[in-house]
């Protein structure tokens, strides 16, 4: 084996400056209010985090679908660009907010803030936030949500859940997705499993695909919406 | 269809403030510097980026087999944790610095310019620099390579490219990768293809397989490594 050197980025090392502390400690802050907000409504929120192509938005569309006649559901929908997910999920009946980031990998709790003073809050039970599709940066920013779903593919190779330690500790629920392409793809779920399990002990599992509706009652379930 | 809206995160709005413009051209003047020090030694170099599970790593693993005996290879590994990216092209007979960039989204060039200093400079030819897995970040981040490579996979859905315009324009070569999954996964590469020169109508475009071979030569060809 040739050889191989470790560098750890240290921060004074990374070109990204220490305002970083004061920007969570705020984002903190309006999270809080945001969860204030929503308690006094009665409504029940869920960000949903995972990487592009996880299958976010077709979950969140067969979510919305099972829970049509009992609950009053909204979506708030964070892209960098593109309307395409919030348009998704608007053509299943359900207002929706998209948030257009530019720049920014994550959604931040202030532009949650701004997106809830845009829907009728009197008239809902649940909103679903659909995150940036990104496995790093939304773990840091909390949006006052009650749940955190991080929603993984078996497309996306056995190493994704070890690589990205701090999304899944920072998550009640984790969703491995697109269950109908398990065998095509040759990937061990069981070990999936264990791996979220062993960064985050508490983590609820559905093993879920958006196409066959499979795991979609357990998933509901993890979430408390039931 | 239900009601939808749209909110443009504006800079006062997002949490993120201005010190991203500063940082932004301190990466730019020490890119220029890492990509002098390159060319003193003759050396190419590529930026591989993409999103997690687009398989960065395995195509390179495919190119550095297909380079042995041409051109002396050494690879820098981008990861927010862990090495297995590194360990999987070290087992191929080339040496390699893993940088672990923490809670970082993307590599940046002073991490760049550090891992240039563990590296024998003078015993090599070219250089694949990973990237963090990430289709947001890392491209406002140059990092003084020659080439900027995107992978991207028919697995991540049909939208994936539209959704990424700014990494699409700041890379020379797109490879569109798991070609042999095309058929399980419905995907239209065509439309891909046409995504992707759309936004940059100048990118290369090589549809690969790093499981079968397919499209490594022309892959290579269009990064100048033939």
């Amino acid at each position: 084996m040739a050889e191989r050197k470790i560098v750890t980025a240290r921060e004074e090392e990374s070109l990204d400056i220490e305002v970083g502390k004061d920007l969570i400690l705020m984002n903190e802050r309006i999270a809080a209010e945001n969860l204030e907000t929503l308690n006094k409504h009665g409504i029940l929120a869920v960000d949903v985090m995972g990487s592009v192509g996880a299958g976010k938005t077709a979950l969140i569309e067969v979510m919305v679908d099972k829970l049509k006649g009992k609950s009053r559901v909204a979506m708030i929908a964070g892209d960098v660009t593109t309307t395409i997910d919030a348009d998704r999920v608007t053509r299943h009946g359900v207002p929706s907010v998209q948030i257009n980031t530019g720049r920014e990998c994550h959604l931040d709790a202030n532009m949650i803030r701004r997106a809830l003073t845009e829907l009728d809050l009197k008239a809902l039970d649940l909103i679903f936030v659909e995150n940036v599709g990104n496995l790093i940066c939304p773990a840091d920013y909390t949006l006052g949500c009650h749940r955190r779903l991080v929603v993984v593919s078996v497309t996306e190779g056995e190493w994704m859940i070890v690589k990205h330690p701090l999304i899944f500790k920072s998550a009640n629920v984790a969703a491995i997705n697109k269950l109908d392409l398990v065998n095509a793809m040759g990937v061990d779920v069981d070990k999936l499993a264990e791996d979220a399990k062993s960064i985050n002990p508490r983590i609820l599992i559905a093993r879920t695909s958006a196409k066959t509706g499979q795991g979609i009652d357990e998933l509901l379930s993890h979430l408390g919406f039931n």
